[in-house]
Parts: C-alpha cells; sequence; structure tokens
C-alpha cells in the first residue's frame, strides 16, 4: 500500500515540466516553464482542429467526464477536446442523480468505480475540495479539476493565460483591468497567481464595494510578483490596459436578494461607449462566460470582443493540450 | 462585419442544389430538385447501414446535440446518423438543466458556445421559431431545426417523404389520406407543403371537427399545387389512396382536459377491420409517431404498416444524408 | 408473423455455445461451457484493455444504452466496454423522462425504435420482466437485460463467476460465505444457480432473519446442484472459505424505516477484525456494490479485498466479451 500512498502523493505534485500522470487540481502546481510546455502544445492543438484533422492521439482511451453539477462550456469543451483527439468519453451528468450516491455510496467509491472504467477522471462539483479528494481516491488515473465550489478551476485560467499569450506574444509586462466579483470569483483569483509567475505585471481591480477583495487576500497576493491596483470608478481605468477581463456578479453568493440587487447595480458593464472612452485599439476584451450583466451584446462585433470568439475556442485547444500531455501522448 | 451578416443570410437561404454550410431550418428552403439529391444520397447511405460499413465520412467532425426538449427519436435518430457516419456528438438533454442558461446566459450565447466546439449544431426546442433565431446566431455553422414548437420539423417530413418516394418511386400522382389533428399538426401541414413541389397529388384530409385545418390554411395550403379535399367520415376514405398518413391528437394542445377527450373520441383509429374495408392491397400506413390512440398494435403485422419498419429507419437514413449534405461530404 | 415469432424464441433461448444474436435475458441461459467460451473471450479483453490497444472489433456498430433507471457501474462497464471496441453508444438515462413515454408511447414501441437505430440494446429497467418484455418486443437485434428490478442482472453474475475464476482457476469445488440479503438480493440468487452448474460447491449463508432465503426458495436452490449451508452468526463463519461475498440490505424493499433499520442493525460488516479471525489467506472479498453498510473502508487496503479492483474492472472486460460474442465478432 505504500507505494499507492506515494504515488498519490506525486500525482498532485508540481508539474515541473512532466505532465504525464499528474492531476490537474490547482493552478499551483504550473511553473512558467510548465506553461510554455502548455501552449506550444495548444498551438498545434489548435491547427489541428482549424484543419479538421482527424486526430487518433488518444485512440483507445477512455475519459470520464463527472460532472455532478452543470455546466455547459466546461462539459462541452472537454467532451469535444477528448474527441477530436480520437478519445471516447464516459458521460455523467448531475452524478448525484443518476449513480449510486443516490443510495448511499460514499465519493471516494463512486471515483474508484469510474477509475476502472477509464484512463482520466475530469471531475466538477460543487464542494470545494472535492477534487483534491477525489485525486487521493484514484489510485491510478489523473483526476483534472473542472471546477471544484468557490475554490479552482485551473483549466479556465490556462486557457484565459493562453489568450492573452496568443494575443500578444508573452505573459510578462501586461496591464489588466479585472473587473466584478474581486471577493468570492475564483477565476480572477487564479489569473491573477497565473499572471504572479511572470514579471511587470499590473493588475487594476474595479469592483463594487462589498466585493472587494479581502484586505487579506490583497495582501496576499501582492507578494507573489504582480503590481495590484484598486480603483474605485471607470474614470480611473488607464488607457494602457492591454486587457480587461469581466466577471459577473454571482446570486448564489449573496445572503439575500436585496445584497445581490445592490452589488449588482453597482457594477460597472460593458458598453460600446465604455470601450469607445477608455480602452486602446489593441487591447482584448474577455469574460469567462456566462455573460450575465456584464457585456452590452451590441459590444460583440467589436474586434476586441474576444470573450466569445478565440476565448471560448482556446478553451478547447488549451484542453486537448492538457489531455494529451497528460496522457503521454505529446 | 458585413461578411458575417451576408454569410448568415445565405445559410437560412433556398438550397438550390447547395447544401454545403446550409442551415435547415425550413421545408421551404427545398425545391423538387434538391429532394432529388438528398433521397440519392438517402438511398446510398440506406445501403452502407444495411451492410454495417464503418464510415469515416464525418470523421473529425463533431455534431451537437441541442436538445431543450425530450425526444427519443429524433434524439436518437440524429446522434446514430452522425456516429454512423464515423462523426461524434456533443449531447445535451434538457440543457435548460444543464447549461449557462440556468445561470441567466441568453440563448444566442449558449448557441454559440456551443458553436465553439462543434461543426454543426442540432437544435430541438419547445419554442416556435427557435431555430431560426440559433441559426442568426451561429455564425460559422449550420443549425439543423429538429423541430421547434408547432413550427416546424423538416427533417421528420423529409423522412416521410422518402418513405414514399422509396415505395413509388415517384412523389408525384399519389393520392393520400391525412388523418387526426390537421388544426396543429406540424408534420401534417409540412407533408402538404412537400408534396405540393411534385405535380398531380391528392390529399383526403379526416379531423374530428374541432381539429380540421382552419379555412385559411386550407386556402392557402390549397393554392400551393395540391389537391385537398376534406371528409367527414371513413365511408369518405377512397379505396385508390396510395398512403395513410396517421397523426395522434396531442393533449398539450388542449386548454382542459374535457376538449381533449371530445376531441380523442371522435378520432379515428387504424384497426385490421378499417385496412380490410377500406385500403388496397400495395399502399403504406405511416405515422410519425409516437403512436398514442392512433394504430391499433394488431395492425403492425401487416405488410404496408411501414411505421415501425421502414418510415423510423428512413429517418436515420435521411439524416445521415442531409448531414453529410450539409458538410460537403458528398 | 410465423418467423419472426420463431426467431424471437430462439433469440431468448439457451446459449449452447452459439451467443450470435441471442438476447441475455437470464442466467439460466448459460451452461457450464457457454461460460468457459465467454471467460477465455473475457481473458482476451482484459489484455487488451491493459495493453491500451485500439480495437475495432465492434466499428460500425450501436449500441443503445437505454437505462429507465440510474446505475452508475452498469452504465459505465457497458459504455466502456462498446467504446473500447470501437463501437458507439446510444445513451439514454432516464428515458422515462426523456422519451416518448412521457407521451404514452408504449414501453414495445419505444424498444422497436431504438431497435431501429441500434444493433444490441442494453436494457436497465425498474420492473420485474422488462428485459423479456423488450426482447420480446425487439425482432431484429439483441437485448441484454442489464437489471430489471429484483428478476435478474445475468452480466453481474458473469462478472462475479469470472472473478472467482479468474482468482481460482475453475469454478468448481469452491466454499463461500453469502451475507446480507439473501431474501430479496438478485445477485446472491443469480451467485447460487451459477454455481449450482458445477460439482461440488457448497455456499454458506448469514443473514439477518428476516432477510434468510424463504425455505421455498432453499428447497428449491438446493436441488440445483449446490451445497447450501445456513449459518446464524459470525461464529459460525468456517475458515476455509475461498470466498466472502457481502450485500448491502437495501432500504426500498422495506415497509417501513423501522424494519429497514432494524434489519440493519442486525446486519455484519466486513472489518479488518472479522477478516483476521474468520478469513483464511488465500480467499476474496467480493461485493456486487455499491457499498452501503457493508465492509469498513480500513479492509479495502488488504489485498484480498477485490471488490474495488479486479472485480469491478471484471465488469468491464466481461461485458466487452459478451457484447463481441453476440454480435458474432469473436
Amino acid at each position: 500500500m505504500t507505494q499507492v500512498t506515494l504515488e498519490t502523493h506525486n500525482k498532485i505534485a508540481a508539474i515541473t515540466s512532466d505532465f504525464k500522470g499528474k492531476d490537474i487540481i490547482s493552478l499551483d502546481q504550473f511553473s512558467a516553464e510548465d506553461l510554455q510546455t502548455l501552449f506550444a502544445v495548444t498551438g498545434k492543438m489548435k491547427q489541428l482542429v482549424l484543419n479538421h484533422e482527424s486526430s487518433q492521439l488518444l485512440a483507445g482511451y477512455m475519459v470520464s467526464l463527472l460532472f455532478f453539477e452543470p455546466s455547459s462550456r466546461t462539459f462541452g469543451s472537454f467532451a469535444s477536446a477528448v474527441k477530436r483527439l480520437g478519445g471516447q468519453t464516459l458521460d455523467i451528468q448531475n452524478p448525484e442523480i443518476v449513480t449510486s450516491t443516490s443510495k448511499g455510496e460514499s465519493f471516494e467509491d463512486t471515483i474508484r468505480v469510474f477509475e476502472a472504467y477509464s484512463d482520466v477522471i475530469v471531475l466538477r462539483h460543487r464542494t470545494s475540495g472535492a477534487a483534491k479528494q477525489a485525486a487521493k481516491a484514484a489510485q491510478f488515473v489523473p483526476v483534472i479539476n473542472a471546477g471544484d465550489g468557490t475554490n479552482e478551476h485551473p483549466t479556465q485560467t490556462l486557457l484565459d493565460l493562453y489568450t492573452l499569450y496568443e494575443q500578444f506574444g508573452r505573459l510578462d509586462s501586461l496591464n489588466g483591468l479585472l473587473v466584478g466579483d474581486a471577493y468570492n470569483s475564483r477565476t480572477i483569483h487564479s489569473l491573477i497567481r497565473g499572471l504572479s509567475l511572470f514579471p511587470n505585471n499590473t493588475l487594476y481591480l474595479l469592483s463594487p464595494v462589498q466585493l472587494r477583495l479581502t484586505r487579506g487576500d490583497f495582501a496576499r497576493l501582492s507578494t507573489q510578483g504582480v503590481k495590484l491596483i484598486e480603483i474605485s470608478s471607470e474614470k480611473d481605468i488607464p488607457r494602457e490596459c492591454h486587457f480587461w477581463y469581466w466577471t459577473r456578479v454571482q446570486q448564489e453568493r449573496f445572503a439575500s436578494p436585496d445584497e445581490y440587487h445592490s452589488a449588482v447595480q453597482n457594477s460597472l458593464i460593458v458598453t460600446p461607449h465604455l470601450l469607445h472612452d477608455y480602452a486602446k485599439q489593441d487591447m482584448i476584451l474577455m469574460d469567462p462566460l456566462p455573460r450575465v450583466g456584464t457585456i452590452d451584446p451590441a459590444v460583440d462585433g467589436d474586434e476586441r470582443a474576444v470573450y466569445l470568439k478565440s476565448q471560448i475556442r482556446n478553451g478547447l485547444y488549451t484542453r486537448m493540450a492538457l489531455l494529451a500531455l497528460i496522457l503521454g501522448k505529446v
């Protein structure tokens, strides 16, 4: 049994240039070099899809998609990623209803059952920490965190970082604007940590008062290598931002509808007017989606609006690359 | 953006011998020649399935099956059609629960997300007009209407027409009997329009009084090239009909259970006796299914009963042909 | 029609060395020779999976997985089995909601619709006898019973028997301990019948008083070739058992929560202590899962505990073998 425990430990460890067999639970596992490796493969995956090449890279491999909470984008992009590479998926959506957990089976047993049928487990779960718990339960196959509660959603941040990398050819010396629920948003927290791996980045934070970073988070994230600057009005948005990253205010985070509506009323929405007044020409406008109260559809036609174009597509390419690397196929 | 708008316009346009990249929203897009093209390919697809050939025609292609309302037959035949041709599907059933629409995402954004992950979108929706709305939202991939409310279900009519074509070698000079809910049934309306593309067809309509075509619909459809004759009793069924097409009375169309039951009580059911008395030997008996209060199972063994045999199977072959044509693979 | 009826009869008949085209409804269809055939193929399937060979044995074949009740393990292992062999699946989970049965379609019609789209139907259903009913409705493709109510779940027993066969190299001259709900458990009943095909087996039964075999079942099963011995306490467990087979007490079988809790309180749980005191070293501990109140997770690390290891994996290999045999591919 000692061997298995050791292996499990190694699975969740830092990647350090070796993706094969690793669990992907947290962005903290990635170094700047690991991201470079991933992005090089991602570029190849993009070409493969655009050329409609029929890849058999994952032929004979089975990926369980265990989605304990609904997520159309993440489910769709993982399913598409596996199949575009010739692999197969075992799709379980809302497995709390469908699986034996309704009969009282433990979460660990469910994970081990699907481990027996597949080569990778992709897990989406409402509970923070569920991905790590699954990675510990799975003894032989890697687990990918596709979002566990308010904790982490590393592949979202990987695609966000790739979108910046593809646009600017680098991940250092960038100025960005992060807007929305900095208090709760796992995507904002993770993006800050991802950009902290590279020198000379500055991030401006604009949130309703009640949704700002806590002083503790602000201090902690500031020490990681990125310069954080809080601003309090659209008038403070600096012209030199390379990207804007908008996030929605999530109703489920609030104790009462009143508190939610108060936060929403104080939220900034991207309009053509706002872009015209505060954005430079070669910046990009990003949103992790779903877009609810964040960006006016009138902006969609602007070529700087990448959220429904390259950003969403990069989710497919990045996940293809990650799967191929974890399975040792590139 | 102009280019995209133009492209979108062209996508929903008449097919005029060029299926590639077209949305399939309405039967009105098809000319008699387009149907001939489709049916020639359909015949080849039938042979492919019967021979268990392992086709790779759609290898490397992904088809999103977005079913916002349940439909076992249509879902099953589209999924089977894609996979029989070596393609892959992205299956979302009941996506109103599963997807981000539950978080407030717009329908257009959901469509554009799945557009990013796939090469074709097949949409089933409760709302009339949803397919056209989706086709406008999707800028790069074709959308196939798999039934949008009471509006249209063009692939159902295509398989109905193919079933007639395969049986009689032509779609002109046919006499047919259409029974059931002529007032609401999209399949009856579409079948009339499809047969209007060919000369010398006569259709007899037999419905409970409250479920007859409106005078407006009757007049409009009569001008399209087919001869419509309403009859009021089984005794009026002419012996020379080439086909009978039975449709169920749909409870969900009625304001009250009483009105529904009154309509059902006045509905005609096919029995061996009715077939014996009014049908000729080389006719066929069709039903778009599900069969609820339309045909006595005692009829199933009759060789004229094609609804659970060639008619249902033709749904698979027709959809295989349509997908291959839209993707430019034949 | 006579021909169809005859064919249907043959489909559900005894296998007698010819799996091709047969329905798999009951363990009673299998002879000892049939099991040997199946297990020889199962061993090959295991090697294929372990070597990540990309098989195309079922290329061009479609398997409908109609799961009218949830079952993560059985669904997952059948889906994985089909896809590991290069086949495709048509997945319908909870079809009572999804399919036309919600519109009033008969069960037989639903089966015949999916028959038209696929080459095999795998059916899971809450109702005893549903699999046989489906096999009668399906005229052209085989039906596999993936569990029908309290009636049968033959592939579960096939994997259980294979697990014993793989461990001991034989299915005769074994001593086993069966624990739990002998009154209701279809897996216990079927395992007894399966082991009755081979000489010189002895099975010890240990259940709470209210969950023992009925006198009728005890007498009937005793005449089939296996020696049955009821014991009443852990102290009676003989040291020489080759295997222990634990089953949970299923709440849904009891009229009231009180009766259920009374039965559970009198149930025996496997602990490291129990294994130490009563099990020999080269025995195996089995559980059909889900594990609810049957085995202490502290036992999982014991190498005799196969339930989450070889036993669950054998479910995949056995079903691969069965599908390949039924489709005449081996």
